[in-house]
């Protein structure tokens, strides 16, 4: 409680986390240990872009206007709709006396707290984004509270790609960290192993010494994990179908689930061993589904919700992507295609 | 995957699991790794009760015709609504040659598995029921799979007793594991400490070595509790107010939620130290906002989805509730209020 969370920045309603916050402050003007970034590009939510393209029908002009919108009511860019937000990269332009971040002016940084909680005003219109694709060039101001976390972009690496990595990066920390909980070479089963935090998670996993199988929904999805050898064994199979899943996986001590469709809390479980884990990354996840599956399947596992945070995550991500030439192949095809 | 978890039993949509079944088939005959009991007693899960009652405007014929339509039409008594069920007591009639379940015909039991998975036939019309209360007098037939969880009533107790401890069993269960992997004596806040979980989830911690707080609602919970002398501490706070959440607690290394509210997440997070658990045994909890939440806050918190089901747990709990006269008070007083 030491480090500021924004509460001083939250204007309605009063008494939430600026997460919960339906407006914020986001006037330039820092506290002592808030840092003020120069926006260069917002990275929207994919489910979030994704629900405003729905709604216009891919009109970039009316999707912008309405970005836009949201930006001028809430102080960020939190889309009411999908309750998600998305991240940003940019420069810091001030850093107060009292900041605990490790970065001062003229740093190129990303934003790793969700768009849901960073104060953000744009000054430019939006006048380079053409409203047809998540990445949105601004210019703009963003505020980060004492109690927050950004990463320094890498040299060595494109901002966009940087971003993408960043995006995912809780997940392979979190992986490493319960995988190295377990004696041996335990099993580890990705859902979603073809994906970014899927990828992510199966280096992870085998770094730290686990044997991995990773689960596809497709014969492309798996001819890509297969050429890159991310993955001990690969099989294709339904995630939202129980039996199917825990066919493929056969039984895992760690099953790591990175689908982000409903309806992957059942088989995640069926294919876990008494005595192993959990963790949904999904954001897609239901609470219950998952409380109550395993409660009916009567299943003693340990069931985590993915945390985003972990001491170290983005360097630890970005350290797995320049050691592993199939995970930087996969992120770098998916960021072509963006 | 030895052990059958109801598959058999799925009408539709084929391939899911019975919880995610819309339609279970119901007849009364057996394979052979599975048990029929008698039912004598439905217990509804409140957030059911209460939303037929609200719908029917508290008119128990209608309640009773739209609880009997529910199971007749879905094999289960599974609220469409809610998507919750509630747990049953009877009489075990029949139990197949390969049941793994420590049961035998006459045994007195009650199911801890949901009622949304669990097949039920209702033969009586459910004529003894006013219609008025989650207690539901009953007769017809419920299975249970090979994988399932049943525990036989205690001598020592009244059916009502019992199946309120059965009813939230698991987490006394879970927090006295996660006390007990902390070092000396870990600071244990519970949220809600003056229901039934968070009784027990108290009764739980202090036994496994903990220093515990129980924050509740109002100054009536608070006597409560003080009498009793349950918690070490006893704090009022609104848990959906982060702030005054985190101020009440001071900082908890374990943080159990057993607050049937939404919103609660955030509180609880902030109140947690860095390396500490949360566990959510609140069916009200929304997976994302733990998980940007603890993200938002750069909070290294481990986050458990509290699982329903521990071995031993049905046991556990009935001795806690033996040997705590205040946590034995406190069932007394709900059972009689209900």
């Amino acid at each position: 409680m030491a480090l500021s969370v924004g509460l001083n920045r939250v204007l309605e309603p009063a008494g939430v986390l600026p997460q919960a916050a339906w407006r914020l402050d986001a006037s330039p003007a820092i506290g002592p240990d808030e840092v003020r970034v120069r926006v260069r590009r917002l990275n929207l939510d994919a489910a979030s872009y994704r629900q405003l393209a729905e709604k216009h029908e891919g009109d970039g002009e009316r999707i912008r206007a309405e970005v836009l919108g949201i930006v001028e009511r809430r102080g960020k860019m939190h889309n009411p709709v999908t309750g998600s937000g998305g991240m940003l990269i940019g420069v810091v332009e001030e850093a107060g006396p009292a900041s605990p971040l490790a970065v001062k002016p003229g740093d190129r940084v990303a934003t790793l707290v969700s768009l849901t909680l960073t104060p953000l005003r744009i000054t430019d219109g939006l006048r380079d984004w053409d409203g047809l694709s998540e990445q949105v060039p601004a210019d703009g101001t963003a505020i980060l509270f004492g109690r927050s976390i950004v990463g320094v972009l890498p040299d060595d690496l494109a901002p966009e790609l940087a971003l993408a990595v960043y995006d995912v990066c809780g997940a392979p920390a979190l992986v490493d960290r319960i995988v190295r909980g377990y004696p041996g070479s335990p099993a580890v089963a990705v859902l979603g192993g073809a994906g970014k935090s899927g990828s992510l998670s199966l280096a992870a996993a085998r770094r730290a010494g686990a044997r991995t199988v990773g689960i596809v929904r497709d014969e492309r999805e798996a001819a890509a994990l297969r050429t890159g050898g991310l993955a001990d064994r690969v099989e294709i199979a339904d995630a939202r179908n129980p039996v199917a899943v825990a066919a493929a996986v056969g039984e895992a001590q760690v099953t790591v689930v990175c689908v982000d469709v409903p309806g992957c809390e059942h088989g995640a479980i069926l294919a876990t061993a008494p005595g192993g884990t959990v963790i949904f990354f999904s954001m897609a996840t239901s609470f219950s589904a998952a409380a109550l599956g395993a409660e009916g399947l009567a299943a003693d596992v340990t069931m985590l919700v993915g945390n985003g945070f972990v001491p170290g995550h983005a360097e630890f991500a970005v350290d797995l992507l320049r050691s592993t030439p199939a995970v930087r192949a996969l992120f770098e095809a998916r960021v072509a295609g963006d």
